[in-house]
């Protein structure tokens, strides 16, 4: 009985590794994206039933192949240790959820989009082109608080200069700082600057000083970071071949010693020869 | 006769390869890109005469002198193995097709711009360029689709929560793509966000998490092309002087070894004669 | 009494330097750049009395604090020698004076702001950050000099061709020079050179020139800032593991000569030997 | 005679590398910078006098500062040698050209900004900063050959396309490609872009190539760029004690080998004796 399991879980573990197997799943994927593409289209509700039925089974696919996977795992805890895994249960289990609410309807649509991410955890380039993304955000993290900072800074005072000048951009320090976040993008930046200079004519020094200040700690941050890159390439480089050398080259310090001993001993022998003819 | 052949065969080449049959080429190629602009400007029309005859006279000499270099090749085959010669010979047949009908002349017109492209298969510089560009390509490809997924998810999501507030900008998923490669390039994307904010005020949190989103992975496909450049750097660094030195500390630590069995050797003959003498 | 003072002194050091106290502090300024924004807000002007108060709490804690941390010194003036404990003073102080007058509100308001830097100053990663920034400062001095320099002629020349187009763009150098920091941001340069373009429609090369020469001295600016980096790196790399291979390569030349020497030293004896056995 | 003329020169060469009067010719330069800089602003007119008086002294110390240097050269040939007279030459003797004519003011005026570009050869660092300028230009100058070609093919194609559409932006071929520079700097490229999609849907693909294809080369251009830069720094680096090391290590090579022969004589001489003793 346990052995027929334990073959059961191989024979799945092979479906689920096997080539056409995952050509499907992705195919799949694929067509449940279009599907919500396609919803965004006027005209498509004609087609709504049809859609309903495709969805269903996109649904019952993924339900089915997760459990195979699932299956296919020694114990059900190993399932849930990758990360990607919870991440497929998740969305697997979201859509799943039946939903006769009309108003919820959006937010199930929404759900679904999500499927598409599906397509990361299953090419492996891109699971590890998301792995990199991940690692750089904590090096980023310091940046951004300081960023957060300036803007906040910045905020505070623009809201108490030209707070009365144009509510809509200045009103708050919230507003304030979407509006900061606008001209650091170069967004219309004079038109907001014309407004205030209206009134404070020198007010061109809160802006200029705001724009050189975010881009020179973006610049900042792009040197650092290219510096972190290099710093972890030289250290690759040299656990492969570097390191190599550097440990030839000490092996080569240690023989020598070796042999400068060894041509000791050779003369310390001579001179004893020498020492017994001459004694 | 098959030595006058080739006689011959020698001639085309030598003419082919001649620095002022090149120079020729290359000023009649600028001609013909001058002939395409001229016939953008009003006023050319009563002109239309010369440029017909100048524009035929161009398809000629083109005609002529890819005539040559393909009689030049030891072999027809060997003509169509390089892509800038088959690229060329495209350009040439497709300019050779007469067109009377008065609607395709708009693409004989657009036709002949790709002659101006014959100047990057002709010029040594430009073509190594191109290659480096062709090189990129795949490894920017992951970027890009993982790129479009996160643009299909977002423009998803816009079309279904912004659809009904501005049927131009979001109206299908389509549409939404094309706003959020917009929202991307800073073009006056406070103008779409302010719009949606009139009617979800939390608006602001998707356009800011797309652009953070599409900045940081820009930002990161930047840093993995600099660090893929610096790989292949010290790669060929290796090959050319670093490797030579790996290689000789090497070749030192052999020499070393050799060394002490030449010792041990040494010693253990001194030794012997000691046995010897004192045995 | 010396000894209770002393003791005292460590009692306070040991306080400042307390994890908890630390984030009593950090605490404290968020509340206090909390109170800042909130102000910013509409209808907050009813718990006007309240966040006075609360406003009133923060300066005396940050008085206190800071002078736990002038007492816990050993002598006031090494107090005063870190730069951020400067800072951090003339924060507090100036947060101290009474201001009735109701116009200078606004500054005092403006004076509080600044506390949100504290922030950098209390956690180390923003200190480290803040200074790396402060580095870059002075070689980025002349790239920025040399800017001023080209943005002064094109505002001299803009102003002189084009004042009398438009005088709120060109009318004075001053409002040159802004309209060209405009234009190197390209935001809606077009305009402005569409506009100059209908009385002298050469001017884009006017625009064009600009734009290529600013992009260029950018782009060089951005390659030098690079290379230093690389310097840098190198440099320290140099420092930690290579000079360590250069040395050990060193001293293995110096121990082959030694070698020599010795073998020499062999040779000759040996040579000797035969010479007395053969003379 | 003969002496004292090369005393005059000694002299005035002193002077002109005196600290003093460095200083003098570029508070001079600066104050000429901002008599041009005054004459944009309105109302200056009355203080016309005063200006044209100030102007003229400028005019004349800067006449006797270049005479003074070319008198302290050697030989008048070996001033013109260096570029930056030539340039300072220029400049000086096209500001003594008399100007009579009142429509020539404007023109004066103009030649006169440049003088503030003789900041640039006075202060040692500008200088290398614009010379790293101009070695990069002939490195740049490919890639910009090659985007040339890409918008003579679009401005050709947009042309053709659109000239229908909007006659401003899409006229001719010189409009088009100044239409695809602005489309290329993100700047209301999506107006442009809506006008031609009313009558061509599919526009989008020209623009969104057209983006690509530009931001791809210049990415590229960037790239080939740092790669330079990295190459000329390893390059620099293994001149300065990269190579050091290597020669060292190709000395320890070579003694490897004198201690291999010494080692061959020394056992010889062993085996001899053992010969000679079993003999």
């Amino acid at each position: 009985m346990a052995q027929s399991a334990s073959d059961l879980k191989r024979r799945l573990d092979a479906l689920h590794r096997n080539r056409l197997f995952e050509g499907a799943v992705i195919s799949i994927i694929i067509v449940s994206a279009l599907l919500i593409g396609a919803r965004t289209y006027e005209g498509v509700s004609r087609f709504d039933q049809v859609m309903g039925v495709l969805d269903w089974a996109v649904t019952v696919f993924f339900l089915i192949e997760i459990l195979i996977r699932m299956a296919a795992e020694e114990r059900l805890r190993d399932f849930f240790r990758e990360r990607w895994n919870v991440f497929d249960f998740i969305i697997v289990v979201a859509s799943l959820i039946p939903i006769n609410d009309s108003e919820m309807v959006l937010l199930a649509r929404l759900l679904r989009i999500f499927r598409v991410l599906r397509l990361v955890s299953l090419i492996p380039e891109l699971r590890i082109l998301m792995a990199s993304l991940f690692k750089a955000i904590p090096r980023m993290g310091y940046v951004v608080l300081l960023m957060f900072i300036i803007f906040y800074i910045y905020g505070a005072f623009g809201s108490f200069l030209f707070g009365h000048i144009n509510d809509f951009l200045w009103g708050n320090i919230a507003r304030s700082m979407l509006t900061l976040f606008r001209i650091a993008t170069f967004e219309d930046w004079t038109d907001v600057m014309y407004e205030t200079q209206e009134v404070y004519p020198l007010s061109w020094i809160y802006y200029l000083s705001f724009l050189f200040l975010t881009a020179f700690i973006f610049l900042n941050m792009m040197i650092g970071i290219v510096l972190q890159v290099m710093e972890k390439e030289s250290q690759r480089v040299d656990e492969e071949n570097g390191e190599g050398e550097a440990v030839e080259v000490h092996r080569i310090h240690e023989r020598m010693q070796e042999l400068q001993q060894q041509l000791d001993r050779i003369e310390n022998s001579l001179e004893r020869k020498e020492g017994t003819r001459s004694g």
